[in-house]
């Protein structure tokens, strides 16, 4: 397969973008692209999402999008696997550009989640988990994953406050980014007083929805490598795997197997293990995803995740700086786009531009995006080169 | 890129489901083209589906598909573009398969639609238009159809009764298909008195909903080339196109721009012309589509589809048989699986498996599927080596 560079990234900010329509945030996002790359057009354009057919009552964005932004003709269609939508389109991407079949795609994430009411919008979400099994007796995704987190801290005896570095960490860090669609640090006091959602889960633990899109750009790597000039960002690995979309048919449900499984594939793809890795973009939907993320991709012990944070290591300079941007907690979490944010900073990271969220010296960055609660589990690294 | 070919295949009967789920379907078509091939396993499977996430409620069929099926883990995703969602399965496992990133991957057509109101179904249906210019004003996907229909009809002089020889070709062959969801011939008089649906477009000019799942494994070519035996179905060309997705916005209506620029991409790819096609699974969702479609591809002038169906050479033993086991209309169009059910269809005809609708001869066969009214249309070209 030829080698796959990211030439061009944009990004909406994450916010209630009632004014503005599908097209509207996608239609941003990729002329940033476009413009940032110094292209006027690509061969395909690749869509991750997860509700526009049940929240916009519109499918086929693929097609829409290419139109809107003056290519109407191109290769497209939208890949899915609920919240883990955003980075399967980097991953198509890749695959048709390192097939040789594309010399340039758009890998796009588009969300649009807060035109109907929050009631709609849940009911939406929850599809992502096993409707025959889980949503079926009522449960919601807030609910699962509060089984779990309960679970976790029976299991391995931490108690709620200890989460609370994770919290404190994304807002932190979302305060550097005006992306983000929360900009200010938050206190202990603040995660602890927070409103129980779905105890143990409190509002400080969930990250919050929004509208947003995020675009990449993406080219063989081999055509740059002449070029100079700007920092060669490449893909230098890229998994996705899979587990029981229901919980309870997991052989652990306190252990994501496929962050483990996708995690491992990418860092043999990259040659490189978690002691390489100079940032992580974690998938944080709840606290407790952190957690368990961490402990997965082989940054901590199993049951150990909260104690990394405690220890300060997943802050700008510790030994893994996770949700530097502000993570979906901060930054926010259009679902099916996250995945793409997630990339887009990554790229902002490696190549010095993250401003006052900059990791210093970061060349090795990577970022994991979560579909339901642990069922598709798709892990990029990238590298400045 | 590696050449791919297509080494197992298998396909559920499409009907009315009502005691099957989602992933029982999957499973017996998986299982099938699991059992055919001769495989146990594959790297990644890659799911063709529109409606699940509105009408089953369900996101993520990939790793519920996986797991089901006996290969939890494996990588997995849902692609769409409204009812050309099916044959953009094929389309990725031969990314995948083709760039070396992948051994073996199963392509996977899944739709359920008749669980829920006809009502429900037709307005999930609609999300495949443009929500913001079409659908907003309350027009159903067969009302954009029939404003197609009637304005060919005035523009080339046809009359209703012209469209008959579709239909009639559609259900004849069907007849020979025993997973057809309609398996009986219809006279002209039956066409003429049929029921009106949304004048000109009655009820058999329009294909039937149903509920049905359809697979392909696909391997690459160079391991099967040793092994002599059965015959080598190899994939010649592959291509996406797209259009605008409200109809009004398109340079001309009454042309499917799509169609025609993914053919020719297909036909380059593949070294050959519309002259060489052995038969042509086409997309007749209404049979005004198959007239579109024929005039797009090269096989009929502007204008003259209706005309070439006259002469009888759409028909088995005529220049360009389509829809040879019943098509859409006959063997009905469970939408996100229907670009599936042409794959298999088209291998079915190649190999020689077709039974009585078998095509004398047949080496090379096209299949086009395509998305709303014609905003996103897939091209494969395959062929017996």
């Amino acid at each position: 397969m030829r080698e796959v560079a990211i030439l061009g990234i944009g990004q909406v900010p994450v916010d209630e973008h009632w004014e503005k329509t599908l097209v509207d945030l996608a239609g941003e996002a990729v002329f940033q692209a476009l413009n940032d790359a110094g292209r006027e057009e690509v061969d395909a354009l690749y869509v991750g999402n997860m509700l526009a057919g049940q929240v916009d009552k519109q499918t086929q964005l693929g097609a829409l999008i290419s139109d809107w932004v003056g290519m109407r003709g191109i290769e497209a269609m939208t890949v899915e696997a609920a919240c883990g939508s955003g980075a399967l389109a980097l991953r198509t991407g890749l695959m048709a550009v390192g097939s040789g079949l594309m010399d340039s795609v758009l890998a796009v994430g588009l969300e649009k989640m807060t035109d109907v009411s929050s009631s709609e919008t849940t009911a939406a979400l929850a599809t992502a988990a096993s409707a025959n099994w889980e949503t079926v007796h009522g449960v919601t995704f807030v609910g699962l994953n509060a089984l779990i987190m309960r679970r976790y801290m029976y299991e391995y005896g931490w108690q709620h406050a200890d989460f609370a570095p994770f919290s404190i960490n994304a807002h932190a860090n979302g305060a550097n980014n005006p992306s983000a669609r929360f900009q200010r640090p938050i206190t202990e006091k603040v995660y602890k007083n927070a409103r129980m959602i779905c105890d143990p889960i409190n509002l400080m633990d969930a990250s919050p929805m929004g509208d947003g899109a995020a675009a990449a750009l993406l080219v063989p790597a081999d055509a740059l490598k002449k070029g100079g000039g700007r920092s060669l960002i490449t893909v230098e690995g890229s998994a996705v795997a899979t587990d029981s979309v229901a919980i309870h048919d997991r052989h652990d449900p306190l252990w994501l197997a496929a962050a483990e499984k996708s995690a491992r594939e990418a860092y043999r793809q990259a040659g490189m293990g978690p002691e390489q890795m100079d940032l992580f973009e974690i998938h944080d939907a709840f606290s407790i995803m952190s957690a368990l993320s961490l402990e997965a991709c082989g940054f901590a012990e199993r049951g150990q995740g909260p104690r990394l944070a405690q220890e300060g290591e997943i802050r700008p300079g510790g030994r893994i700086p996770i949700t530097t941007m502000g993570g979906l907690k901060a930054r926010g979490h259009p679902v099916g786009a996250t995945g793409m944010y997630q990339i887009v900073e990554v790229v902002k990271q490696l190549r010095g531009e993250a401003g006052p969220a900059q990791i210093d010296g970061a060349k090795v960055g990577m970022a994991q995006n979560i579909g339901g609660s642990g069922a598709t589990i798709v892990t990029h690294i990238l590298k400045r080169r």
